[in-house]
Parts: C-alpha cells; structure tokens; sequence
C-alpha cells in the first residue's frame, strides 16, 4: 500500500505535497519523497521513514517550482531501502520525468525480461521503474502519449502521478482498483490517494478520477481521457473495510458510513445476547458504533491502544518477551469484568492477534467473548499492492469458521457474507454537499455499486486482472544493503 | 507531569523499566531515563525523546543489575536539555543515589537559595536536585531515615523513586497528589505512577502507595511508614478527567468509569437537542460515551485524529500555514452534513482550540454545534508538577461561560459543576478482582471521596500546598543550549 | 578524481576491499562504496562521507562473498549526492553488474544522447551510467565481450573495475590515463588505483594493468587481452605530483623519488640565495628535500598543517572570517625571523592560497620568500576525471610568471619546465625487488618515458583525446537534493 | 590531555573560542564545549567529538555574549561520556560559574571525601568539579578570592579558565606544570593553553601566565597575582618532545627548535653509519631534521602517514586482522631497499609501536634499521593529567635498553639522556619578536631552565608534586552508559 499526491500550479507547491503526504502517511510509512518542478528542472528529497522526520531535513527548501508529486511507501515484509523509496526520477531523451505508484503491476516481470532483452538496465525492485522505461522507449512524441502508450502496456492495479518540466499527469488503471482523487485549491489542480488530504490544505474535492482515466494537467489547464480501454468498474473493497481513512470519500461512498452499515449488518448477522461491544482500535470503532446502535448493546472503548509504539522496540529477554498485542492494546480491566462482551475487529489475518485479544480480554475478567468481523474471510493473498501474506498464512484459507473460533478460544466467531459487504458499503454513498450555497449534489460516483463493481480478490480469490508468479523484491539479483 | 517506575528483585531489571515506562508514555514525552543498580555500583542511562528512541541505543545492555528506576519527562514550554533528564543520580558520602521524580516542590525556590547559602552547587534548573541535596547533607545515617529527612523539608507534590545500590525507595507526598502504586511481579517488588504498566510485564496491583508514606525495599523485603505526618488527601482530579490512561485505576478509582460518569453527569447538567455526540478524541472518548449514553443520543467518531503527528514539523510558507488542530483532527464531512452536533472535550485552556474545532464542525455542514466540557472551568496555574499557562492566559480566569461561549463560536457551552466532579470520580470505585479465585474484594482507597478529598485548585483557586513565586528554569543564570 | 579496488577469490573479500579503499582515500572523500558477489547474487553498500564512516555501519557485514569491487569519489564542486556514489549496480538481461570508474569519458554526452534516443533512462549524473548501459545494449553474449563492446564505444580516461555475479573485470583505456595496478594475495587477486593498497593488506604487487588491457578474473584463473585497440601512453604526470600517494610506484615509477628529483631539478633551474627550504605540506615534502639536497640549503618543516580540518566548518561572523589557509596551515613563526625562505608548492591553481603562504611567511618574520612550483605552470582545464577550474580561473592561463609573482607577492617564482618534469619523472623508474629471494628485477614498466608518454594537457593544452564541451551535473535536468 | 581557551571583551567571543578549541584540537579529541557570559548568564554547550563537528550544530549561535571559555577533551582509556566534557558550569550562592581545566589534581580523593561529608554531591568523575565545590563553600566573598581559595587547596597540575558573569579568570599551578599563555586581540584579552590558537585569530601573544600566577580579566582590565606561593618552576618537559605543536612557543622556549635540538643531540649521543634518517612522523619530523643536520645523513621522508584514520574503525575479521600500524603508516618501499636506515621517533611506550615499524622497514628492504628516541626511556606514570599505562605497561620500567633493543628487532637503539633532553630545550628560548617595529624582545620567559626547571617524573620517577592513589572514574560508584 502507498499513496500518492500532486499539483500543479501553486506557489507553495512543495509544501503543499509535504501536507498532503502527511494526511496519507496511513497509507505508508516506510518512507516518502517529493519531486518538484520550476518548468525546467526537476528537484528531488525522498528518505526513510515518517512525513515528519523525512521533511525534516532544511534541504527541502530547495524543492523549488510551482508542482509537485509525492509518495508514501508501506513497510514491506523485505528489506526497506532508499533505493526503493519514490517519487522515482529519470532523465531521459525528451527531459527529466518522476513517477509516484500506488499498486501493483501484475505483468511486471514479463516486461521486465522484455525491456532488459531489448538493453535496458534496472536499479530498483520497483515494479514502478518499468513504466517509466516503457515512457522512455515509446514512440509517442508527447508525454501524455507516451505515458498512455506505457500504462497501456501494464496490467494490474495503479493510480500514479507523474511529473515533467511543465505537466502534471494522474492515471488510473481501467478497473480503477486503488482510488484516486482530484481538487481544486484555488487556481491549483490537486490530486491524492484520498480526499482527506484536500481537507488539510484546504482544498476542494471536485470528483474521483474514473477508473481507466488520464488527466494532463499543464499551463493550459486540464484535460481528460480514457486512453486504456473500457473494463469494469473493480475498486478494492478492502479500502473501505482497512485502508482507507474514515474520514474520505472513495468513489462517492462515505468510508465511515460504509463501514457503521458493516458494524449494522455484522449485528444482523448473527447475533448474540451480550453486555456490551467492543470495538479494536482504530479502524474497528465505526463498525462497532453501526453493530451498537443495530443490536441495542452498549459501545464500549474498553481496548486501549498506545499510540507511541513504533517499529525499533528493543527485543526484551526470554523471559518478558510475546509482549506482542499487549504493547498496543490493554484492555480497561474493572469495566470488562463479568461481561459478555462482543469485540468488532476488521479482519482476521493470521488469526495470532485475535487469539492474543480474546485471551486478553478473558484474562481481564470477561465472562464470555464473541468475535465479530466486519468483513468476509480473508483467504487469498492480493496482487494489487498490498504487502498481505501468502495463501497458507491465512488462516481463513485453510480453515472453517469453526476452526478459527477454536483457535482463538472465542465463544463465538462470525464473519459478514461478501454480498452483504457490497451492499453495505453501496448504501453509504454520499450526496456532494457544497458549503458554499448550502446544497446538496450529486454523488461523486453515480454508478450501482453492487459486488461486481468491487475486487473483492482476497476473500473470494476472483482476481479480476489474471497475474503471473512475480520474482519481486526478495529474487532480485541485485540487493541493496 | 512525568511518569516514575521502579523495580526491586528481578533479574530483567532494565527490561521492564523500559516496558514500564512504555506504558507510561503518555505522561512525557521529551525524556526518558533509566538507572540500575547492582547492588555496588549504579549504572545510568538518559536521552531526549520517546522511550522507543531513547533506549534503541544497544548501550542499555549495559544497564545491569537487579533494581532499577525509571522515568519519562514532559516536554514545557521552556527548553529541553538533556541536564534536565531524569533520572537525576549522584555521588555522595554514603554512596550513590538515583532519584525520578514526578510533581513540583513548592518551597524549591527558598531550599535551594538555603542550599547555595551553605555552598551546595546546582547543575540543572530541575526542583529534584534539591531533594538530593538534602539527603546528602542529612544527619542521619541510613539512605531511608535521609531520604525521610530531606522529603520532610519540602513541599508540594511528590510521588518518587530513589535507588540505593542496595534500596528502592518509594514515596508520596502527604496529600497524595500525584499517583503512585505498588504491585508485584513473582518475587519481585514493582511501583510506577499507574498501573496501566504493571499490565504490560504482566505485574499484579497490590495498592496504591498511600498519602504520607514511604516505602523501603531491600534483600529484606518491604517496609512501610509514615514518616511526613498525615495531612488530608489531596489527589488531582485532573489525573482522572485528562493525565491518566483510562486503563487506569487509581487510589482505588476507574479513570475509564470516572470519564463516563462526568459524561453522564454532563448530559444531566445542560439538555440540549441534538443529532449526534462527538468527541474530541482521545481523552474524550469516554465522556462522550456517558454522555450519549445518558442523553439518549447516538455516539459517533466524527474527529479523526492522526497519530503520526510529531514535534519536529517544518513551518510552512506564510500563505499555507495555521493548519493547527487540522493536523491532528479531520472531521468526517459527509456524516457531520446538516446534523445538530454535541461535541464533548475534557477542557478549556486558552479557547484557540476549541474555537478551531467548533470552525471545523461547522464548516464541514454542522447545523448546530453545543460545546460540553467534562470538567469545571480552568481559571488557575497548578503549581504542583503540570506545565499549564499564566493565569491571565487561562480564558476561563477572566471570562464567563457565555463569553467563552462567543468566542469559540459553539450555540451553547457548558462545563460541569466542581461538586459534580468530585462526585462523579468517587462513584468510579471499583471493586477489586481477584482473576486467580474469582472473587471480589474491597476497593484500593476505601476512605469516602468527596470533593475535599482531591486537589482541585485549577478550577477553584483553593491550593493546599503554599506556593511562593519560583525562580523557576527561565530565571535560572545558567544555560544549556 | 576517485579511486577503484578489486578482489576476487578471498574470503574476506568485503573486508579487504574495505581495507584497500582505505588506503585510496586520499583518492576521494565525498563516498565510499562497496559491491560484493557470492555467486548468485551481488550485494551494494554505498554512502556519503569517509571509508571509515561509511562502514561504521554494522550492515556492512551482510556484504557477503568472495569478490569485491569498491570506490572512493572525490568530492566535486556541483553537489554531492548519494545517487552519484558508486559502485553502480543494475540489474540487466544476463544478470547483475557493477562498476567502480576512475576517470572521465570525453564523448558522455554523445552517447547519453543516443543511448537516451534508444530509450535508455539515467537515473545519475554520473557518465559511468553510460558504460553500463552499452555493456546492457551489447549484441554480445559474454560479460567480457559486451565490457570489451562497451568500452571500445567510449573515449577518454578510465579505469574501471566491474563485477558479475562470478567474473571481476578490470580494464584501463588504450592511452593508461589513470592508473591501474594488479596483485595476488595468496591465491586471490586484486587490483587498485595504486599499490599502497596492497600493502596495507598485505598483498603483493604484480604488475600494472597496461593501457588498453582488460583483465578477467574468474574461477578458472586470469586473462588478458587488448580488445581496445593501441595508443600511445598518456600516464596523467599530474599522478606523479601530486594526486597519488608518495609511497606508490606507478608505471614502474616511484612517485616519492619522482617528487624528488622534480625538487632537484627545480633547485637546479632557478637558484636563489636563501637561508632555508620549506615545504607546503604534505604534497610538497619530497619536492623539498631534493631542493635543499641539491641546493645545499636546510630542509625546514616549518609550515604546521592541521590535519583536523573537515568540510563542516561554520562560517564565522565577518569581522574574523577569512582566515582560509591559516585553518590548515600554520607557520613556526620564531625559526622563519630574518630568514631567506624558499618555499615549494607542487602547483598553482587560482594564485590566492600562494598569496596567503607569502603572506603568512612574511608576517611571521621571513626577510625575503621565493616561490618554488615543482611543476608547470597550469594553463589548461583537465577533462580527464579532475575536477579543476575553468581555464579562465587558472591563473596561469592569462598571467605571465612575472604577473604571477607579483600577484602572490613573492620575491621571486619559478615553475619547472614540462619536459624537465618529463624527465624527473622518467629517472625515478625503480627496479623491483622481491623480498622472498632478495633479487631486483625488471621494473614494471620498462618503455621510455619521454614527455610525450605522458598526459600533460593541464600544462600544455595538449589534449590526448578530443573532448567536446560536456552537459556535465550541473546541466543535468534533474537535481537531487 | 585537554586544551583550555578564554577570551574577555570581544563581539564575538563563541567564534574565537571556536577557532581557539580548533587550534587546540591535539590537546583532545574526545569532547569540546564552551561557555560565554553576557554579563548576567552564562549559556553552554558541549558535544563529544571534534570541535569541527560538535559546533556544527547551529544552536552554538545562541552562545550570547563577549566573553568566553573553552575546552578540548583528550580522550582517555575508560569510558567516554558527555557528563564529563567540559566547561563544567554550576549555579551557586553568587551566581553562575563555568570552568575549563587542563591537568589533574593529586589531593582530589581527599578533598572528595572531605566535601561529601559535608554533605556535597557529585555528579561526574571529574576532579574539576572539586574546584568548583570548593569555590562555593569558600567563605571569601569575591568571585577572585573564592577561586583562590579553592585553588590553594588542591595540589597537582592545573592551568584552568573560569567564567562568572562578568570575569574571566585565569589560573596556573604554582609548578606551572601545564602550560598557559596570554595575548592581545585589539582590546580584548585572550588565554590559551597554546600560543598557537592566537595566531590562528590574529592575535598576539603577550607572555606566558607565570607558574602559580591567577589572572583576572573585568570591565575594569586585567589584575595579576600569585596567591598559591612560589613553588619550583616544573613545566612538563614532554610538552616540548611530543603534546605541544611545533609551531608553539611555550615558557619562551620553540617547540620545533627544542626538538630539532633534541635531534641534533641524539645525533651526536650515539653515532651510527646509516645511508638515511627517517622520522616517524608527524612528531618525530623536526627531531630527525635536526639528527639529518647534525649527522650529515640525507633526511627521508619514507613513512607515510594516513591522516584518515579516525577512532571507529570496523574489526576486521581475524584472518585479517593486526595490522595497527600498517593503517597509520607505510613505507616508501622502493626508496628504503638495501639502506641502512636511522628512525627517529619522540618515545617508546609499550614497544609495539616501535616494533611494528622496525619489522615494516625491515620488510620493505631496510638492510639496517637503527631506532632513536628523542628522549629518555618513559619509565613511570604520568599523575599530572596525561593518560599513560601503568609502570608495568611500560616496557622500559623494567627492561634495559639493550632488552628493548631486541624486543623490537631493531639494530641498535638509543635514548637521550634526560640532562640533555634538558639542555636541548633550554637552548631553544627565543627572542620575542615584535613585527609591528621589527625588533626583536627579551624571552617571554627569562630564568635559566636547567634540568630542574622541568617536571621530568615519567622519565626520572622524581615527582614534584605527591599524589596518592586515586579512586578515579573507574571506581566511581556510579557509571554514565
């Protein structure tokens, strides 16, 4: 998972990408970078780590020019290095050109051996730095057409943002699997992984960018089209569940409110006479909000989750050690005590950190603990960008329900069906309110969503975009160190 | 405010100081501390930041011993150096002394000009020192019976840790104004500042350590007296609606419960129609839940608040700065459109804030935006260990409610009456609960509570302790840069 | 400027190129780098700042294998970024690569332009970007053929090592601009910008690699050919005077005696009466001991150089600024009183440190000072990997020796003649001695070395190869920051 | 080791500290600091490390102020910690007080244990912070008397500067062992451990600070006096063979001519038929200048030394490890073949120094190598501030010369007498020499200085001041991490 941002035409145009990276460091937090342009050069600062930490270097002063783009990367399980950190930033025959990608590439490797068969070099694992090699030997003369001709090359899933001297391009692949956004601030152009950047700078959320569409942006202003072909509609529903913030609007659905009609359904579904529901923090609580008002239970915060743990925890000894969920979440002790309680968790991975949760809830003095998923059975990796383990790691892949609420020693244990997930999350599509004269609009996305407009890939394993094994990052010859 | 650990009797002494005051975190992030002992020599380690950063030096491995203490320091206003980290340990005739201090002397001032008079020389701006010194030149011969000495000489607040090569000592100030809690794990001794840690290293809760007393701990084990008389109780009610973790229970009191009931007792004291409750999260969770809970009205996240925010932001350009509470909260637009919003908050310090967030409500489409603060107004400094503003920067020191009320431009304001507080932090009792048989016990603190029971001179005026204007670290002559 | 080292066949093959880097530092201090190969896969290590910096970093033991390439690149006057660090690594149709480059290709841009018009990417400023991207285009098959293809494309000076997953090549161009020497250490071998680093490994100096020879180390032994054609050798003399270490023989010629006999010569050219003979440190040292062996006038040390100078130094206020050559130089202000000092440079750039010498020699007291250069005057610009002025700053370019005198204010200047450089450098050839039989032998390098052996371009404008005006970093269109 | 500076009554008093720690930087590499006053506070920083590095940080420009202290830390054999770089600065009943000591004090156990039992904490292991204990219990009551107070107390080697608001005050034990030198800068005044920092700020020395001479520097100028006594001049003779820079002028007497002496005088104790000289450079140089002079043998400059070297360098493996001196030198090999060589170095400490070089030689072709010592065997600890080894450490308090000899293969060795070590220096006074009117001054310092005038104790074991075994930072009870 990553995410990207750009602008074109402000005079604070690095700052601007700074904020805007902040409000997606969600969305990754291995590290960041910014490309700027002053319409005849390209300037360039990515680092390791935090928005915060990365910009905190003074030399970013000398990000100079009215646009920009910028990335946030996720952990991946690999290793971590600069070299693999974006914006990713060439010259080549027509000037200089930098790329920010969210998403994966599912053909990656076979255009890998095509373009290093016709000569070309690679220094990076990136599947990003293909499509600027495929930029680069287009025959296209402009850039638009050249960056069309190449992501019309690609499959799989992409929203990417991309720099030259004087444009600012975003593009989303045809089934439109990662979100993408677009915003005015002023006379400036504004594009993101998500809308809850524009809210930061002030900006104003005009609509998504459509599945399978390119926006030029340039001194003449924008323009749009569709140079990948028509697909269907297929935006990750995974984003409403986890990814995303709750505080954006994807595709014209509310996040938040998708995921309180989860929580209503998850209460629906199966239900269970209890005391109070519990939400796992953070991304739990809308969903237990929804699954308290439906079924009439009491909204307890009773898991506290620490919020200044970070990634370089000394390892303890032996003896103090499997700390592990303890170190983020402690539960509210007095107040559990005797309580049948229900705990709304997004998803079930591994199954480890819900054995670990229940487990710690009993031990606090609950009396009975009922798992509730606020999504279907993760049993298929993805191959859209998310860093998610392989198909024998799910515990869902290989197990019954029934199994896994042994394994995790709950009282009970129950999912949402995917075609409740869908419908759920249509219902919360949003009317574009404009706070300036106070009416309501259109939504964004006026299209039906019902469970054929989402990839719902990791818990029905229907891959919408058929991928090859990958050698990724770990096969690499080459390793940086 | 600042977070104190100590642990007396294990063999992974460092290790769970760490954890220890990983747990405590929340109450300072600008230091953390650690010293050891074992048994002939004391080892030290300190650095600036979080406990995470501080201690991924691999150098801690050398913190050896069987005892140790611990401390985390808040950020003030002034500067922060490294001098100023805690633990504070010295050299002196009997030994060496390790101290971690949580509160404010009130009489440091006059001590340490007593102590300069008789040619003691000070090398930080830190009230401590001044503890150190007086057991230095105690006349009495035992670590415990000097200690008892030099705490007898000082006022104000106090909850500390002292490590002897051979000691742990623990004590609270007379009143009791800060917390402090004892607890064990196997044969081990452990004390910190809540027992939110003890969850963390899997210790269990003995008690609290009471107003007035001092608490030794050696190879003989545990020994207990009242060597500062007894004065009447005097805790922070503040500790209860904002410091402490809600998975806190202290002096015999559920942080979590007590937020609840000021919530609750809130929505009882001001009835206002609304659509929905929101809280200023994270310390207004709770409240807000009572309050929903009472008033009838749904519960809903609507302030989402990013956790990546740091210290060290770069100032942006005039034109794009003044995003303040944006940085830290984003409203949930398309949920907040057209509703009748309360919107609950722990308290008022300057108004800036709360004026930020009612702007926000309203400009994300709230129709109405009612203000409920879970406390009493903040009218007056505390002088007892808690960097809060001037009097005069305090609005609610020279403003009514109504004013306050205009100024952050919310339809209506209200606090909660100081007796209420009281009230509402007494009834959060709980019962003790014994996971190994079962059964319940009495509560921690089985003395009544009532308003005289706790400190609550930010709200009244009504000090218990005499405090006299302080040189304080500004004034001090010498400057660490 | 920049230095190479190789290894292949040793266990400790990232330590020792660690090591030998180490004794090239004096060949550049803006990175350092490393690349090893364990068969299947190559390993990079590169960062800014000294050998010794670089690889404080624990991770350096991940650098795992038998072979090894390392750099250490001089720090230019544009910017210093670690995208410019080398070795460069990549990933390409046969398998990986890297390449550590001593030297300056005269025809970069050219083939930038045409490998950018088949579609090549740059992602550096570096023209040894180029290098790789013709060994990835060759329609060769074997690594040594498409190095050999590579190389014979591209003009000007290099010596450069490379590195697959199982062969070490290295190669120097056809005139032997920049050295290159080969050695065993046991049963591996190494090769090295210079011999000093075989013997801080302990390794044993076989031969120069000659001009046009490109060696490949595999596991089946070493070969050698000359796939690049021949030319004239065209050793840069600027290596003897000043760049390479004095304890280095290069080209069978001792840089030390070399050095002395440039003295001698200059002793001889230019008499003057004078007390004492004083060198600037440290290039001058051996220059002045033959001046005053051959002048008959006292060797004296009595310019202190300070050897804790870094690049970091903050820039004091106006009024005690300036201080330039006062930093690193220092005179021994009582033995210079009344005397009649000689003091030997090995060159003059821009004229302004020379003034400061005079300056600060007469200010200690000397009665009269005489400039000695132990070269010629240097009029021209190198293109050859030597980061030096524009012909408009070189002084020498527009001034006469008179004008130069009285710009430095010394009391009389001589450089020495090219072709009586020619010659000093010519008669320090050395025989070879083997320390296991005690015999000499033939020197290394056993042609005549008259002045037209030699690269003397800097002094005469006499350019071996043709050069055309370069983009160069600061043209590059993209800018790391 | 350490270096002291001070400047009174300059606009910028941080930045000629600065340059002045710079010029003193081989006095200590460990730590640097300063501290100035702006008349009513002092401010501080201190850094581990070089001064170009610890000042790198830009906070150094809020060191406010027109006076100023400074300190270099030399780096000792136990542990390094920031707690012990200096200026050591305190608040105390009068004010502030900073303090930068060069020497060590032998009562410092003593006066330790006397002043914690009067109730005195302490919290470095540093002797310094005896002296300012005992300025704050001093009942005198200027800032002046207290220091001398304080000073009449300890016994042992101290030059120190200290800093009050508004004084700076300058100090030499009354052995004058450690060095300390006053000059001009315009109207400001300046002290410095050497006169070299002055010329490094364009000031001018004024004379030595007498041996047990207190200077006070105010707004109202400079007074002088000599409140300790009058004890033996017992300047420490190794200032002059190794830690003072050459180009130094130090009790009126050049270092460089004191060592070239030095040479001249080996050259004649032992005569030896050899082909060259060498010295072990850099401190060895000027002695073999003078050897070279006097035994008409030509001067070779033929190790090499790396000026890279720093403090972190990584282990290597075991199989190729030992190479200690190989790292800082190497031999000229061509020029060193089948020559009988003289090498020149200041002292032998353990002997495997000198071994190491002899075998280097040897191995380089040295048909003969004849070590010289330009001074007596090191036979005894140094307790005035230097860090040596213990007496069984080194190797000529129990070994003849002849014993010696063998161990470190060479030839022959010899030795200087420690009456001629004394002779040589005296013969090296200078006469003051004013540029400004171009006459030459009488010595800064004016008494005979025979063998006596020297503290000569880790020579001669005649210690002139009595030390009693320390409890030093080694047994300190408790220890910085």
């Amino acid at each position: 998972m990553c995410g990207v941002f750009g602008v074109f035409g402000h005079a604070e145009a690095a700052n601007l990408a700074y904020l805007g990276l902040h409000a997606l460091q969600h969305r990754g937090q291995e590290s960041a970078g910014i490309a700027t342009s002053d319409g005849k050069q390209l300037s360039l600062y990515r680092g390791m780590g935090h928005v915060i930490d990365v910009f905190a270097n003074p030399q970013i002063k000398r990000l100079a020019g009215t646009s920009a783009i910028g990335h946030v990367r996720y952990s991946t399980a690999g290793g971590s290095f600069l070299k693999n950190a974006q914006p990713l930033a060439v010259d080549y025959s027509e000037g200089s050109l930098a790329i920010a990608h969210n998403g994966n590439l599912t053909n990656a490797e076979q255009l890998r051996t095509m373009l290093e068969e016709r000569g070309s070099i690679f220094q990076s694992a990136s599947d990003t730095e293909v499509i600027v090699h495929l930029v680069a030997i287009s025959k296209q003369t402009t850039i638009e057409d050249r960056v069309a001709d190449a992501l019309n090359q690609v499959d799989g899933a992409y929203s990417v943002t991309l720099l030259s001297q004087d444009k600012l391009i975003a593009a989303r692949d045809p089934h439109g699997i990662r979100p993408l956004v677009l915003g005015r601030l002023d006379d400036a152009y504004v594009v993101s992984s998500e809308p809850t950047s524009f809210d930061l700078i002030g900006a104003k959320l005009e609509r998504e960018i459509a599945p399978g569409e390119m926006i030029v942006i340039d001194k003449d202003g924008m323009r749009s089209s569709y140079p990948f072909g028509t697909k269907p509609r297929k935006m990750c529903i995974f984003e409403y569940v986890y990814f995303s913030r709750p505080d954006s609007v994807l595709d014209g659905v509310s996040v938040y409110e998708a995921r309180k009609n989860l929580g209503r359904a998850l209460a629906r579904e199966n239900k269970v006479e209890a005391d109070i529901v519990v939400p796992v923090p953070d991304s739990g609580v809308p969903a237990t909000i929804g699954y308290a008002e439906e079924a009439g239970i009491p909204f307890e915060m009773l898991l506290v989750r620490s919020h200044y743990v970070g990634r370089t925890f000394i390892e303890p000894q032996q003896s103090i050690r499997h700390f592990g969920v303890r170190l983020k979440l402690n539960p509210v002790g007095t107040s559990l005590r005797g309580k049948r309680v229900v705990v709304v968790d997004d998803s079930i991975v591994r199954g480890t950190t819900s054995r670990k949760i229940v487990k710690m809830l009993r031990d606090a003095g609950a009396s009975e603990v009922h798992m509730r998923i606020a999504s279907a059975p993760t049993s298929w990796p993805c191959y859209y960008g998310i860093d998610t383990p392989t198909r024998s790691e799910l515990i869902a892949s290989n197990h019954t329900v029934e199994e896994i609420n042994k394994y995790i020693t709950s009282d009970s244990l129950s999912y949402l069906p995917l075609e409740q997930m869908a419908s759920c999350v249509s219902k919360a599509k949003v009317e574009e309110f404009d706070p300036e004269d106070g009416k309501t609009h259109l939504p964004v996305q006026n299209e039906a969503l019902d469970k054929d407009s989402f990839c719902h890939a990791c818990f029905s394993g229907d891959y919408p975009v058929r991928f090859e094994k990958q050698r990724g990052p770990r096969q690499m010859r080459l390793l940086d160190i």
